[in-house]
């Protein structure tokens, strides 16, 4: 990182502002993002019984962890408003917890990462509500950017993620 | 964990439904949530040199956390809807990122652990906003709940946590 | 209906006004809608197989009509804003279509039928989005109100309704 | 129908996902939806005094229809949002009842479908908000998609319908 | 005023909270805010003409104001979520402009001072939308409390505020 | 300005529309508006003590003028929704009050003036909030359109106003 680093998010006075985008590209966007709850065995338990009916915990935060994405620029102070084109949640259940996976995708002047990150944080939160009545020692933890294509900046993979990069040429 | 422990967003049919709390009486509730985010140290430099000005990146996050908690039970489907009768957030800079606390207070049918969770992880959702041009490495972390007063289960303190959970006998 | 009936939502000047419900007192309300969604038989079968995986369009529709009943005074212009304390939907699949009934419950000042509306409204018109792909001839059939209780203009259920109105001593 | 329709709104996991658009080209939509709601015809004759002064309640509801066409992405779990370019309403007062049309535009990758249903049925449940107090018998009834113009999948008019599809060489 | 005047939105951080009102009463509140919108002559004889239609602009302004109070807490961050018992706006055309009075009422622990200004403001904003198109020089002029009743910091009317002050005991 | 002047957001049965912009190209906005709150001069020293701290009164306006001019097509009815490229405000304390200055761009089919006049009006009821515990006398004045530029309708500068319009050539 280079001495002259700045936070572009800041105007002259110190003050925030939404950073102007206005002269940049519209460029095919896609974020992916992570994380992880961590629960007891008992509340992972609780969760599989209800997969077995109708409806289910998983269900209630993917619908969640979606309409979450789409309420980043009302909910996070800086982001500019964009128009998603696609979003999805992935849910691996674990011994100790439940790994959730974000991708959003769209087509404008500024990333989908924070899209993905509220994804990821709001079906989080969702399942914690859930649960919350037997668990009350649920951590949330590790929500990272783990990849992200286009845009000026150039794509990025954290270190570590071997996750397949959803690509436009998927035919969906 | 009792085994017949069972998860009471689930109505019979196993489906969501938002639990009715109608005849649970109205009593003071405050909850105390947590968070980390992990930043690379000339990130936080950077956010420290913002501070010598008239705003900054963590004024911007406390405001963002006090309406985040304000939105909980829009975007976590099954969350009640409550009038918060106060939130406050505290920023602690630490070497390796910064702590996040959230304190919430109601009087009302159900506690407000959600809402102090939803202000810690909208905070650091916009700090990871407000810094991302500088820093793809951070990750938000142990996003949980600390302390919580009232309400029929009883009081809970997370083993560990030694902070003083702000009471309603303080005079504010 | 009396000569005189008039339509308290306008002024004196005819406009439109949110009623002053100042003075009324805080009572228990239940309000009990259904509604009716008319779909092809191949959609009805498309939804059925869904439901034999994890996730399903009818447990899209319930988070829907949940969290649509908490938006009802942020979009119908003259509903006061309560604090709903309990919502769940019941979607039964027939022959030519899917019947979904609403219950929602508060204590406060005004009934809850607008929200009763609202949430099988909003699960309907999600039947329809996730099925338009494949079903261009849906209809969306008789909302109305089926059952109330609570409130000064005192109690109502719609005739023929023979449904349950799940009242507050249930425990739950 | 083909026996392979599926629901493209439901991933791999049967869960929901907002359908990826991203590779679709914006194009100009039109869509038109048409309801009713049912209403004693001393009701109707309430809202037609109403009408000789300079508010009204068919201009409330005509406000809230063109409000919750905006809504609809926020509302509607799957819905991608859309910049709509158009929304009008059109009212007529029949015998039994007041017949609701809408109309909405957009240059956009997917229809607006749902926003013109979304329109109809916010200004029905605005009508029923605003008459409840005189009418509890009314109902909401054939909300449906009258015709679509724009996408890949072509245009539509529902059988029977010989409205004016309002084109964009009307010079507005 | 007395010089340990302190802003109490402030924390002893020096950063902003929601101020806690956990432990006041609950009491009855009325607000009454007004607010001046300069036109041209021209633009108020065009909404003097669309006045003798069915639908106007100051119906529009009328149902935004409303809507706009109950979106305050949304909108304003230090502001606590109020259920609002009662809106109502009153225009008065004059030859300069339009003057706008709105009142708004609730029962809770804060007043509706910011409720009643958003709603002015909101009218007066959403006047100014529907005449630009024909009058570029509008100015939104002396948006102010004009009178309050209820709560511990007792009742205010402005200097020279003759208006009623609606009070609870009107009947409505 | 000439006699046949109408108000384009009225359609042809006297209601509001939200005009079609369908058809209009999508081009470089910038819209600049202005407001001024009137304060005690005790009020003033007041926020100008707070910012010797960290945060301050204006950084929270600063942040909800921001939010307020993403959150315009929710709360003004006829106005379209559009993606915002950039916003920024300007505050300039004086000896009797503070003045807001909102420049907000966009790329698209409308004009971004509702979104300024908003961005100033929120700010400035967010400093009327933070500080009506010590002043009860405020007042907000003359919200007006300083300058625009693109759009068929062509430039405007308020006559008198000598600000600088931002340009896109500013390489932000």
């Amino acid at each position: 990182m280079s001495e002259d680093k700045h936070l572009t998010h800041l105007n002259a006075d110190g003050y925030a502002r939404m950073v102007s985008v206005t002269d940049k590209g519209d460029t095919h966007r896609v974020a992916i993002a992570g994380g992880f709850i961590r629960m007891q065995p008992e509340t992972l338990d609780a969760i599989g019984r209800g997969e077995m009916k109708k409806g289910d915990v998983i269900g209630v935060a993917q619908v969640a962890g979606i309409m979450g994405a789409k309420r980043t620029s009302d909910v996070i102070p800086m982001c500019h408003p964009l128009m998603l084109t696609g979003v999805d949640l992935d849910f691996a259940m674990q011994s100790d917890g439940i790994e959730i996976i974000a991708t959003v995708k769209t087509i404008g002047k500024t990333g989908v990462e924070m899209e993905a990150l509220m994804a990821v944080s709001t079906a989080a939160l969702t399942l914690y509500d859930m649960c919350k009545a037997i668990d009350k020692e649920m951590v949330i933890e590790r929500i990272e950017l783990l990849a992200k294509r286009g845009g000026k900046s150039g794509d990025y993979t954290k270190e570590g993620y071997r996750g397949k990069v959803v690509g436009e040429s998927e035919g969906d």
